[in-house]
């Protein structure tokens, strides 16, 4: 099945390149935009039996790997 | 209003950081993976008085900085 994992930064960890992006933009005159803050975002295919396997699976991805659970989180979207 | 940006690689175009992830998560066990793909995702705030003028700014960040739209897809998603 189908999943997407999105890793965010934790609220209160500073995040220089959103920063970066932001000044970027107010530079094109897109003065709207504030607050930009990065992530990753992961599409893959699990093979599992069954969605809670998948999850368990998608989950040990994350804090073995993807994600550094110190300073981000990380959401799993099952399709 | 607050707004996400996900921006993923389009269809045929090679991923390799997606590969080295995959053969990083077939080393640490995780087996059941495969078809990784590395996206990036923008979390902001928009200040537009309405949905459509929102719409609009974000489409122009995306166009002009925040996708390649020779190799890269983007979804927008005002909440």
């Amino acid at each position: 099945m189908k999943a997407r994992i999105i890793v965010t930064l934790k609220t209160g960890v500073l995040d220089p390149q959103g920063k970066a992006i932001e000044s970027a933009l107010k530079s094109f005159g897109i003065d709207s935009v504030e607050g930009v803050r990065q992530g990753k975002v992961f599409d893959l295919e699990v093979n599992a039996s069954d969605r809670a396997s998948a999850e368990a699976a998608l989950k040990t991805a994350c804090e073995k790997l993807l994600a550094n659970t110190v300073v981000e989180n990380y959401a799993i979207e099952i399709a």
